[in-house]
């Protein structure tokens, strides 16, 4: 698949095919693209936890809070919930901070996610404390993101902001999620 | 391409065939593809300045710290320098930060640019301040990272950890760069 058609597929979808399982295989896969992405100063300082299993997924599930437009929503019902993550961690006897590493490597397996026809989101806002605790993470192990991923089940669109400039994203009535984008004119400095 | 391959074929290059012009338009084109990428909360605080002549170019090239573990090598010799470049701004006016949105975005225009027969190298040594006074950005921009794009001029292999650990490259007599990558089982926690 062509990298524009990856990158424009590869919308943040937050509603799925519950009972579409992803393998532990398919996991690692995608953390491979991870590993062989980027990584300043080659520290390669992230590692990772997998989830795919249904009492896994469910622990994971509710350490996160989704959506954050979306005042109406508390997230996927279940039965649209995702069917796996990763969980991205810094290892912090490798180094203090990552900088941009961490959107390197979820970048690199959200691609690979889209490939593979399943798609996903990356969460920041997470209950960390608990869900640190919940998975008996070591001390030295700090929770930076969460990818949850499973085959969509809705209808992302991208679309032009509107007059008022607003940037947050919406769905209509039919359930469609639309996310206005600035324009390339609009992002490109001369 | 499929994904593995792109993210394989990513590597981090350092030395390119100068002559090899990339246009403004192919830059464009790689900046289409962040503008497309996931950002947190939608904000999309990501702006962009482009170089493709070789004023612009000589102008970037001079903020740059090259290869920080290769101690005797200063950077690329003319002829071997990048053919353009895309600085990626932080628009203060929208966010005081931007989480890993930079990385993300970066991902996605160095796969854009591995499609296109291109490689890059991400730079966050930068001699920030006197970059932004020479492009004459305005205060509300920071600068994040530089992306510096040509067509690769070296052979840049991944290999496994030494016995030592070492994740510093290295360059053997032959100018091949060798990437020491920790193993899978090694990133992935159980």
């Amino acid at each position: 698949m062509p990298v524009k058609e990856l990158v424009t597929k590869n919308r943040s979808y937050r509603r799925f095919y519950q009972d579409h399982a992803i393998s532990t295989a398919q996991l690692r896969d995608l953390v491979d693209l991870a590993r062989l992405s980027a990584t300043g100063a080659n520290l390669q300082a992230l590692k990772y936890v997998l989830a795919a299993t249904p009492e896994k997924n469910s622990i994971i599930f509710e350490h996160l809070a989704w959506a954050g437009y979306l005042k109406d929503w508390v997230g996927p019902v279940e039965g649209e919930r995702p069917s796996g993550y990763i969980v991205m961690l810094l290892d912090r006897k490798i180094a203090k901070s990552c900088a941009c590493d961490h959107g390197i490597a979820a970048q690199s397996m959200l691609l690979g996610a889209v490939e593979a026809g399943l798609g996903g989101c990356i969460f920041a806002n997470i209950k960390r404390d608990q869900l640190a605790a919940a998975l008996n993470l070591d001390e030295h192990y700090e929770i930076l993101l969460v990818l949850a991923l499973g085959k969509p089940k809705e209808d992302v669109r991208i679309v032009p902001l509107g007059e008022d400039g607003s940037i947050r994203y919406y769905r209509d009535d039919a359930g469609v999620h639309y996310v206005p984008k600035r324009a390339l004119d609009d992002i490109i400095i001369d």
